[in-house]
């Protein structure tokens, strides 16, 4: 059979093959070789500052203010760290919805967001994929403190939210001559994101890197997910927030494609959810590469939001499917996404509901 | 021009390369040989019994009864064997949307469900892409008898429902060593499935094969449809369940990609739909391969469940479009998926419509 | 870093390879050569009239009228050549958002429609990537000249609406041996096609050439806009019609695929749209390619058809997305695709927001 990782190794069961533009190129991205150069073009990226072939238009000398709560809500403080770390796809070695071990390296340099405490105190934590859930309430602000604590990209990178309210100060983008303050934090640099959660924040979100290199660094793993409810609305009994992604070998320089939840591959690798009969159930997935893909889970009805009964939804990009139902069915459940070369490659994982 | 079938083969038009992890390997199927290692990789497959690697959880010692309807509703019994066969994609051997002929091979081992009588007593007709139709009403039970009658795989398969509600037992799915018996039909076994229509089973859903090898096996035509209405609903005048697929090469073992209607390919081997003005006209439409879709119909406009006006509407892996209206205009009109590639390769078919 | 155009040219960043089947013979279209064979053959297409192989129907025998206005609706004259021209694809040679100028060749042979004043008068100015916007109102009848200007290509061309309301003979689609009069424009020819807007007509739609090499052609930029809206219906105060597309080398000849928005590559080269702060704001985006794309805009949210809060939608081979708020955020945004691949290839552009 076919094992070797030829240059249409990016494409990994995919088939989008990432552009870089990056320090004045544009190149494809199909081997570890291209991947290292686009990034050290962009590790040389220098913050801009000229805007000789880029008129300054009037809405660019704009200033703004930082928000502040409204009446009755909060502000959620988070003290968040870019930093690479060696990652395991499937720490257990073991595929257990094929029965099989999972053969070969399976660990490669990740990018990753990882939580501190108050003042970046002590991390509370390891850096992880995806990265910490930011919750909030319509009302309240998301006050977001970003480190770039990496030391071995040398890149400038940034977060940017959906769903949540913001200026272009805090819109964590990198727009080349245009580019604001929160859009490019230096390696060792700090920087203060301050979001508003309003009334059509309600929802679940991803953040991401937005820096020069953030396709590669997304494909990395610096991603999360915002929840944003009404004030004072019940959370679900069962909340998981999952992200559907590929982990293709030019970006891990392994073998083959990983097809992956939250940055590990097959059931027992992957997240393990848990319930029991009669609870309130929410499984929140979005997608976090470029593909297209199906959330089925199985013994389970939802309804879509226009009301019709699915057991199978699409998404894509950053787009979101929200299965929630009452619980009713006792047993050991799969779900997976339903593009089967996905599926078969490790895109799934155990529900287990107690009766 | 480009005729040669090279390694990147299997991608088809598409360029969602399958990843078979059977029988302990991870590998991408790319050519027939690789197919063929797969298939008897699959065949080695033993009857799931081993946990040492796979612990076991208290919800796998749990035990399920088997439903009966509800009070009114009726038991709809299906005797079905899961047979290889050889599956001609164009059976006119013309293309009449393009007006000139299929050339070369259009012939290859399909894997299908065929329809039998009552206890299996006789076949009622061939096996067919997709397979028999199922059919049922809120409260209504579904009793699936499927026999493994392939001579040719040596494989395992299964029967696995969207839409309709059942246990762990009857979910028809291979899952290792957490397998249950209706997840592991060998060739010559024969099992029967209890399935529940429910109020959230509303809908049109496929079947599918969801054994060891099925992603494979559902490649090569083993899926079918479910149509669930409400209890005592009328069903429209006009109603056509397609399926949009990929017959790709490495699984053919023919010269180019296929792209289908419900396993033909080309307007006149694909479904002729016909209808009269003033009929309750009905598409179905489900994907059935890892490919995105977008299903359109010339001279109709519908309302999506949102109620937008629409023509053309994006479906993928196992999810569903359906297209519903009073007809109005007569003509021959072109039905067809509107990625160009996928039109061009033969996903289009006839609608007719009589004054 | 890998610069070549090889055989996987034209899956661009795509993946999806255009399959044509056009006088006779089904091809892969990867390289500038069998692009140019394809031309050829498409070139060589007779207008259909044998139906030998192709039997006909009673609907084949059916006539039809012209339809006239509703009480109250008008006609929309349209005058319309298609026609080749050399296109550049960045006209500012600048890439504002990586903030690096775009090197290599940009400029290739597109061909588009272009508007002319009354009865093909004078041209009104160049044919565009899209094609001139086609407005009417429910009740209203577009009335449709086309000519095929082209002296490149030398093939029969049509246009294609949808969303409006059209009789075989307007369906203006090449169906081999059924083909009808609006199906089959050869070079040099007129033709006048009548649509109605009817009250499902209501939405945003694209036009498009259906003649015998379409696929090639719509890939090449024959496609545009139609917006019908309820009588008396207030336009939104800025709106905009977008298409995401791909140009790829097999078509365009030049070394990399562009991901463009409305035929151009880049923020400052795609349309830069303004507003203000309290206006009622409407991007209305449609895919023109084979590929699945995300609609994102920075700052914005706004509600989906069925009541969602959103900030990013999937779209496909022409479908739409329709974002629409009103304006309360002032400053520089981005709007991009979210297929990563996309946008670092060019599908970003600016929304500038004054206070």
């Amino acid at each position: 059979m076919s094992r070797g990782m030829d240059r249409r190794g990016f494409l990994g069961v995919g088939g989008a093959a990432l552009i870089a533009t990056i320090g004045g190129r544009a190149v494809e991205l199909r081997t570890p070789m291209d991947v290292a150069e686009a990034d050290a073009a962009s590790a040389a990226v220098k913050r801009p500052m000229s805007r000789r072939r880029s008129p300054r238009d009037a809405v660019d000398a704009l200033t703004f203010g930082t928000p502040e709560p409204q009446p009755g809500g909060q502000v959620r403080e988070h003290w968040i760290e870019a930093k690479s770390l060696s990652w395991d796809v499937a720490p257990t070695g073991w595929d257990a919805l094929m029965n099989m071990p999972i053969s070969g390296r399976r660990t490669f340099r990740a990018f990753a967001y990882r939580p501190w405490s108050d003042g970046f105190a002590s991390p509370t934590g390891p850096a992880t994929i995806p990265g910490p859930t930011i919750e909030a309430e319509v009302g309240d602000v998301v006050r977001m403190h970003l480190r770039n604590g990496d030391e071995h990209f040398g890149q400038a990178v940034t977060m940017h939210p959906h769903g949540l309210r913001y200026t272009p100060d805090y819109d964590g983008v990198y727009l080349g001559a245009y580019t604001r303050v929160g859009g490019f934090i230096a390696p060792g640099e700090e920087f203060t994101y301050t979001w508003e959660a309003t009334p059509d924040s309600v929802g679940v979100w991803p953040y991401h890197d937005h820096g020069p290199n953030h396709a590669l660094n997304m494909h990395r793993g610096l991603f999360g997910t915002i929840i944003v409810r009404e004030r004072g609305a019940r959370r679900p009994d069962v909340e998981t927030a999952l992200f559907l992604h590929e982990l293709a070998p030019p970006v891990t320089r392994l073998r083959r494609s990983f097809e992956c939840v939250n940055g590990r591959v097959a059931a027992g690798n992957t997240p393990t959810v848990r319930a029991k009969v009669g609870q309130d159930v929410a499984f929140h997935v979005q997608g976090a590469d470029d593909m297209l893909h199906a959330f089925h889970v199985h013994g389970h009805r939802w309804q879509t939001p226009q009301g019709q009964f699915t057991d199978n939804q699409l998404l894509g990009p950053e787009t979101l499917v929200t299965a929630r139902w009452t619980e009713d069915n006792p047993g050991r459940w799969l779900y997976h996404c339903h593009v089967l070369a996905h599926m078969q490659a490790g895109m799934n994982g155990w529900y287990l509901v107690d009766p």
